[in-house]
C-alpha cells in the first residue's frame, strides 16, 4: 500500500513536473522521481517539445542505481513508441525497477492502462492514485485537451481596489507595481498561448512576451479575439472569430486571455474560463475603465458559488488571488 | 521606565476602551485597568454618554485595592470637575494610586497635560507614552474632532470581484453573506453617524440600523448627503448638502459613508475618508454598477501611496479588507 513517503516523493515529482509547464506541448509535463533506499538517485522532467519524457531522463540520471529502486511518476508511462523515443513503460521495464508508483492514469487512448499493465505483466509492483489531484492540475492545459478537446483558460485581470483596468482617458501604466508584473509574465510563460481583444491590440499591440531574464523562449503564441481581419502587420499573430474557436487550435493546451473587459467577458459568457487570477493594487481610480463587461448574469443568486479562491499571495503592495471554478 | 508588562497591560486597557466606541459621545471612549501585584483588581470604560468616566468605573471596582496599585488609562485623566462627575485626577489621587501609566495625553484644552502634572504633584509616578498609537486609534472619532475638528470618516464598499455594488438592473441583494453583512452591522454600531446618498435615499430608504442582538440600541443617527430637501416622510434623518458640512455636525465622531458610488467618490474626492472598509464577495457580475464615481483622479501616479493594508479577515466565502490613509 502507498504510504506517507510516498505521498512526499509524488508531491517532489509534481514539482518537476511543473518545470515543463506551457513547453511541452502537444506532450504532457510529467515529472518523475527515481527513489531507492530513500535517497533520489533520478530526477526528470518532459522537456521543451515534449522530449525526452520525465521517465527517460530520469533513468539516464539513475543509470544502474534504476535496479530495484522506485519510480514516482506524475502520469502513467506510455505504452506507444514512437519515432522520437521507444515507449516509457519498456523503458522502466529495461531499467529493472522494482516499483513504480503512478499519480494518474493517462487517458490518451493510446496509453489509458495500457502502461500500467505492461509494467505489472513484467513483474513490477505498480501503485496508482497517490497525488492524483495535485498532479492533474500541475498538467492542466494537457490535461484539459485530452479530455476535454479544449485548452485550460486562465483569465487574467489587474484591477485598482474599485475594479478599473484603466482611467477612463485609458491611461492604464501602472496600476500594479513592477513584482507583480514579474508574477504575470512568470504565468505567460506558465501557459502556451495569450489572448487579447481587439481593442487592446489596436491600442496596445502589446507584445505579450515574456519579459524575465532567462524565460524569454517561453512567450507563448499570441492570438486576438476579433471578427475583422488583423493588417497584414501583425505577422505572428492569430485571429480567433469566437472564444470556443480555440478549441480548434488543437495544439494550445493552456490559453491566458489578458483582457480586455469585452474579451474576459466573452470568454466568462461562454463558460470558458477555468481560472480566474486577479492581481489588485491598493489603489482607488474612481470613473474608470471597469475590468469586465457583461457576462449575462440573469440575477444575483446565478453569481455565488462558481468560483472558490485557491490561493493568495502579497507582492509588494498588490495581491494576487486565484480562483478556480466551484465544483 | 515602562517595562514589557506595561504594554501588556495598556493593550487590555485598550481593549477595554474599545467597548466604549460609537456611544460616548461627546467624551472619548476611554478604558482604565488597575493593577496591584500582577493582579487586575479593577476595569472601567467610558459609558453610554459618556458618563461614568473609565477611571471612575475602574476604581469603583477596585475599592481599597486600589491603594498602591497601578492604573493604566489610555487617555490621560481629566483635569477638569463637571456637574457630571469630580475630575478623574483628582480621583485617583483620593483613591491613593501609586502610579499611573498613561497612552497619550489629552488634547482637549480643560485637560492638556494638567492631569499628568496635578497627579504628579500628588506624589504619584506617572509615564506617559506607553500604547500610544494603538490608543489613539482605539478612539478614533473622538481623536479626530478634538485635533482637526471634523470626525473620522469611515467608507464602506461590498462589492464583487469586478469592484460592481450591483448589478446593471439594480439587483444587488445580496453580494455578500450573511457572516459579512453582520460584521458590517457591528461596524456600524462602532459608527455614531452614518450616511448614503440621495440615490440609495430614495431607492431603498434603506433602516441603517444595526441588527444584531443586543446591540440595537447602537444604531447610529442618519444623514442623506443631498442638495435637495428631504421628504416630510423622512423623519430620524438629516441632510447634508455637501460633504465637509459634517464638520459643522459637532456630536459627531465617527462617520461611516455606506455609498452608493456618487457619495463615496464625493467624500473621496474631498479628501475626508480616513478609512476604507472593502467587502468583496467571490463573484463576477460583469457590466454591473462600479463601486466608485469620478474621484477627479488627474494621473495615475496620483493613485499611488495613498492607501495601507492595516488588516483583512476571511468571513465565509467573503473577504474584507481594511485600509488607511498612508502616511
Amino acid at each position: 500500500m502507498p504510504d506517507r513517503c510516498d505521498t512526499r516523493w509524488m508531491s517532489a515529482a509534481i514539482s518537476l513536473a511543473a518545470r515543463g509547464e506551457g513547453l511541452t506541448r502537444p506532450n504532457p509535463n510529467v515529472g518523475c522521481l527515481i527513489v531507492t533506499d530513500g535517497r533520489v538517485v533520478g530526477r526528470g522532467w518532459t522537456q521543451a517539445g515534449g522530449r525526452p519524457h520525465a521517465e527517460a531522463m530520469a533513468l539516464a540520471g539513475a543509470g544502474d542505481s534504476a535496479r530495484g529502486a522506485t519510480a514516482y511518476v506524475t502520469l502513467e508511462p506510455c505504452a506507444h513508441a514512437s519515432t522520437r523515443g521507444p515507449a516509457c513503460a519498456d523503458s522502466l521495464i529495461a531499467a529493472g525497477l522494482a516499483r513504480v508508483v503512478v499519480a494518474t492514469t493517462d487517458p490518451d487512448p493510446r496509453t489509458n492502462g495500457e502502461g500500467i499493465a505492461r509494467l505489472r505483466a513484467a513483474g513490477i509492483r505498480v501503485d496508482c492514485g497517490v497525488g492524483e489531484v495535485a498532479a492533474r492540475a500541475a498538467m492542466p492545459g494537457w490535461w484539459s485537451r485530452v479530455t476535454r478537446t479544449r485548452p485550460f483558460v486562465t483569465l487574467k485581470l489587474a484591477t485598482s481596489l474599485d475594479g478599473a483596468i484603466a482611467m477612463a482617458s485609458g491611461e492604464s501604466r501602472w496600476i500594479t507595481a513592477d513584482r507583480a508584473r514579474a508574477h504575470a509574465h512568470l504565468l505567460r510563460a506558465r501557459c502556451d498561448a495569450i489572448l487579447v481583444g481587439r481593442g487592446t491590440f489596436d491600442a496596445d499591440r502589446p507584445a505579450l512576451d515574456v519579459r524575465l531574464p532567462g524565460l524569454e523562449f517561453r512567450s507563448p503564441v499570441r492570438f486576438v479575439l476579433t471578427s475583422s481581419p488583423l493588417p497584414a502587420s501583425a505577422s505572428g499573430w492569430t485571429s480567433l472569430a469566437r472564444p470556443d474557436a480555440i478549441k480548434d487550435h488543437a495544439t494550445v493546451q493552456h490559453l491566458l486571455v489578458e483582457g480586455g473587459a469585452g474579451t474576459a467577458a466573452a470568454f466568462l459568457a461562454g463558460g470558458l474560463v477555468d481560472r480566474l487570477i486577479l492581481y489588485r493594487a491598493p489603489i482607488l481610480i474612481g470613473g474608470g475603465r471597469p475590468c469586465l463587461g457583461d457576462i449575462g448574469l440573469a440575477s444575483l443568486s446565478d453569481a455565488h458559488g462558481q468560483w472558490q479562491l485557491a490561493g493568495a499571495r502579497q507582492f509588494g503592495p498588490d495581491r494576487v488571488e486565484i480562483y478556480q471554478r466551484d465544483g
